[in-house]
């Protein structure tokens, strides 16, 4: 359960829209009984959908919108066709007017960064927002970032990355000290390109209050060495992906290995409850939702195809980030870091090579 | 069984060097009954453990070698100490001058590439070396590359992988046409970072014999959407070692599933054999072997910490790429894409922007 507040729902996101998302509010509000809803989206496809809920409705007050983005319309379209009367934009508009502590959206991701960064703008000192996943761990879960929204990013950012990632870290997980890993291709100094070394440096010497662990490699994701993985977002999208089609594939091998012979499928059968519980482990719609960090305010995406299911798991992680002023946190850790930040950062990096 | 040929062997490379190396030498001539091994190491040390061979021993040449590089030496320290007289340096060299057809070393990735690179010396054409690695796939296995070899490959670089990697597909995996992927956050066209939008005009406009598919994801890798997935060596290293943290990760969670109650741990009796196929498959000494593409002469690097089986597992990839004239496949293909390349590669992107 959760403190009182509001969070702004964008009814037309994803590859269903309103049919996914109605169902998902009795979800909600069962877990979040404190929160109200604010629904945006075409009035006259959301209210038929509305008698079938159970307790929600007392909680939900639907916003109509004449304009829907599409999930293949490009940023620059979406900008275009939907700003200030989409129920996308609307969602993010209520989280910068104040209306609600935190807006969600299964929409298209290109879209609703453009929006989300046009709307709440970036904090003071950040330059790109970043998307930082929750990642399931042997331990437990940490949180990764960016997984795609700043595609080459420099090593300032990642700095701000790191930043941003433990701040979440604390909000979500709610450590005092969450540690910050670097993901590299080595674990030692002189490992791989000049962002990464020159971030790592920059992590060493600014006296900043966050556990910096030193640089973490791919395989260290599913162990939980670190809290927080911090990397650029090209690499991140592509570690994040290769980990989903890893498993989808190790749970299609199971699969096909236990469906073999007879006394597999009887053994299958007797670990019925095993599986069942490897299955909820490994079901993505547990870790669903991507989260918008570095903006003045904060935004959930979670993924387009997912279900009602899912779309509640990003909406639990959307109230926790809301109920836990993870805002603040980021603004207070920006404003030591640029008081930290070694001189250094500026040289070079040639003496480590 | 392969053609007859002469395989080159560091015995001092891995973590536990010629007790590891010299026990998987059976496996290798079991297979390979044709195939001669030239084994480079201490004498001393490899002596003592061949007696206990069953039927490698008469095509073994053991040749002594004073000095052996360390798994933590620098690739610059071991070029210093190792240049002309260390084990891994003679195996690539009897690969140069023609006494065998390939080389293999368990030894450190960063000094075997070092020396392979000033030994064997790049083709005509390549600026440096990849390592390309076989990947389980739902459909069989792929060629992915670079896993590490070149951090931060320019579009120009990621075509030659293409290149090489192809021909390592139809060398390893007899296709006549593989598929070649290159490895993005998207499938779109706009998708990605310049290097890679850029590789993928020229794949495109160059009238190479190249079954070139397009973009792929990273969940496309364990799918096995395409034969050949390209990619700079950071990311493509940080790919493969996240899948493998993927993988462990899954093993871990099922075994704890299964050990829960009574019943899921007879399941798992019943299941057995179940089990020891999904075992089987994800076995990481089956996929051993980064092979190091670009240059004069084939060199395969074997993971330091596997067991005689991986080792064997490694030779036969080795003897595979040996075997179908790779390097000459490379050679023709090369010639191909310099007379193809089409002048645009020189201009920028920004009309796809």
């Amino acid at each position: 359960m959760s403190e009182a507040g509001t969070i702004a729902i964008d009814a037309m996101g994803g590859d269903i829209g309103p049919a996914m998302v109605v169902p998902s509010l009795d979800l909600i509000v069962a877990r979040h009984p404190k929160w109200k809803i604010l629904l945006f989206g075409d009035a006259a496809k959301i209210e038929p959908l509305l008698p079938r809920l159970r307790q929600a409705r007392s909680a939900i007050e639907v916003r109509h919108c004449e304009v829907s983005i599409g999930m293949d319309d490009k940023p620059s379209q979406a900008l275009r066709r939907g700003r200030g009367k989409s129920s996308m934009w609307q969602a993010i508009e209520s989280v910068r007017s104040g209306d609600a502590q935190v807006a969600l959206s299964a929409g298209n991701t290109g879209a609703l960064m453009a929006m989300a960064t046009v709307i709440l703008r970036t904090m003071p000192g950040i330059k790109r927002p970043a998307i930082a996943a929750i990642w399931p761990t042997l331990k437990g879960e940490s949180v990764v970032l960016d997984v795609g929204a700043t595609i080459g990013a420099d090593a300032e950012q990642l700095v701000n990355f790191a930043v941003m990632g433990e701040a979440m870290a604390r909000s979500v997980f709610l450590l005092e000290r969450p540690t910050v890993g670097l993901l590299n291709i080595g674990v030692e100094e002189v490992k791989g390109n000049e962002v990464v070394r020159d971030a790592g440096r920059i992590l060493r010497q600014a006296k900043l209050p966050i556990e910096y662990y030193g640089f973490v490699e791919g395989d260290d994701m599913g162990k939980g060495t670190v809290d927080v993985v911090v990397t650029e977002g090209f690499t991140g999208n592509i570690a994040l992906k290769t980990a989903e089609g890893t498993a989808k594939q190790l749970m299609t091998y199971l699969r096909s290995a236990l469906k073999r012979t007879l006394l597999s499928q009887l053994g299958a059968l007797l670990a019925w409850r095993a599986f069942e519980a490897l299955r909820a482990k490994m079901d993505p719609r547990r870790h669903n939702g991507g989260v918008f960090l570095g903006l003045n305010g904060i935004v959930v995406k979670s993924h387009g195809a997912t279900d009602d299911f899912g779309f509640a798991a990003a909406a639990d992680l959307a109230i926790e980030m809301a109920s836990n002023a993870v805002i603040e946190k980021i603004a207070a850790d920006l404003a030591a870091l640029d008081a930290n930040l070694p001189a250094v950062s500026e040289e070079p990096a040639v003496e480590q090579i």
